[in-house]
């Protein structure tokens, strides 16, 4: 595939025609990162944003003392590090590859140029930033409001998407991740998974998941029952 | 003031050609709140979105057992509940005023019409996103990665605002909200209040605020130092 079809195939320049992808194509930066590797850190100085094309990035923060909490995890499509080309000048937060991937940079000047041409591709990236926001404050509620049960719920809840029928999940990140997802330490996560199990919610096997019990699973999430 | 004057004040409308701003003030409505009335629920429907005239307007999450989380409080010129508008359909939180005032609100097709006419709108739109977008990933640090004492002090810097020599600040919502935007309870709050002025990092009277310590303020914050 060439970058002109890389980059018609990610959502957020939906509505682009094939002269804009072809202008597209001619200012992205095609990046190859490997396991671990450091994208940027909080602080630095942002002048474009980020595509991954192929692996995963987790996007987080770290504490003085080394504790780290995961904002976002991204996957294929997934634009990130979009901040700064629209508001302040530094990445807010770190960003590392979590696993062997490839991911497209698109210079700020250039892609403000474009926007400034084309409303579609602002409304997209309007449509992107609200969903990032609504992520952000149901990630501010589980934090604040809920305990570790509820938060692992909610998240579980989320994984399955609304209106699905399925019972069935896969878990795409690790363990250790999902608890600094979730805020908190991975002993905390595998007991309450235990707990989970063992009070009939869920079952599961290495990374599948499958729903037992969805409305005791809702239950936990709203807060209103207790593991 | 008449309408269109109040709208260009505005600085998510900077830009706009007089003749577009009277066009905003054809379509907008005006809205007088009274404090404490709910302007939005969480989970219901948004149709446009609001900007704060006068007063104060807080966005919140409440849990299942009543506790509160304040996401934001926006006074005059802030916009607020415009997630619905572009991503999903529904508000991701509550919104109320906390005092007497005035809300103007701006339904979503005529405004998603004006935009894309108009690229600066969209440039201001994602703007101001962004910078919602970085104070929710600095909330949620606060929340996840600091104590209360950090999470009080990253606030009193946060309001002394970057750059600035002054030392004076002046609260502007109560304690009781404060200690809701901490992610903490009044009693918490009062007792580290009570050890940072003893610690020689504040002194206060009411509602003023003046910074003793700035780099033990920035240490508390960053969690190289304890209360």
């Amino acid at each position: 595939m060439d970058i002109v079809e890389h980059i018609s195939s990610i959502p957020l320049f939906e509505g682009l025609s094939r002269g804009e992808l072809e202008e597209l194509s001619l200012i992205v930066d095609d990046l190859t990162v490997v396991k671990g590797e450091a994208i940027f850190l909080e602080g630095d100085d942002g002048n474009g944003f980020y595509v991954v094309i192929s692996g995963k990035v987790k996007i987080f923060k770290v504490s003085w003392e080394g504790k780290e909490q995961i904002l976002h995890i991204f996957g294929p499509g997934e634009p990130f590090g979009e901040v700064p080309v629209f508001g302040g000048k530094q990445f807010p937060a770190s960003s590392e590859a979590l696993e062997k991937g490839r991911v497209f940079f698109f210079p700020r000047e250039d892609f403000s140029a474009l926007i400034k041409k084309n409303p579609e591709l602002a409304l997209n990236l309007l449509a992107v930033l609200s969903k990032r926001l609504r992520r952000f404050a149901s990630l501010i509620e589980n934090l604040s409001l809920k305990e570790v049960p509820g938060r692992l719920a909610a998240y579980l809840l989320y994984l399955r998407g609304s209106g699905k029928e399925t019972a069935e999940l896969e878990l795409d990140i690790s363990k250790g991740q999902l608890a600094s997802l979730l805020g908190t330490i991975p002993e905390t996560l595998s007991r309450i998974w235990g707990k989970m199990s063992n009070g009939g919610f869920i079952e599961s096997e290495g990374s599948r998941i499958r729903i037992m019990d969805l409305q005791g699973l809702e239950g936990l999430a709203e807060g209103e029952i207790r593991l």
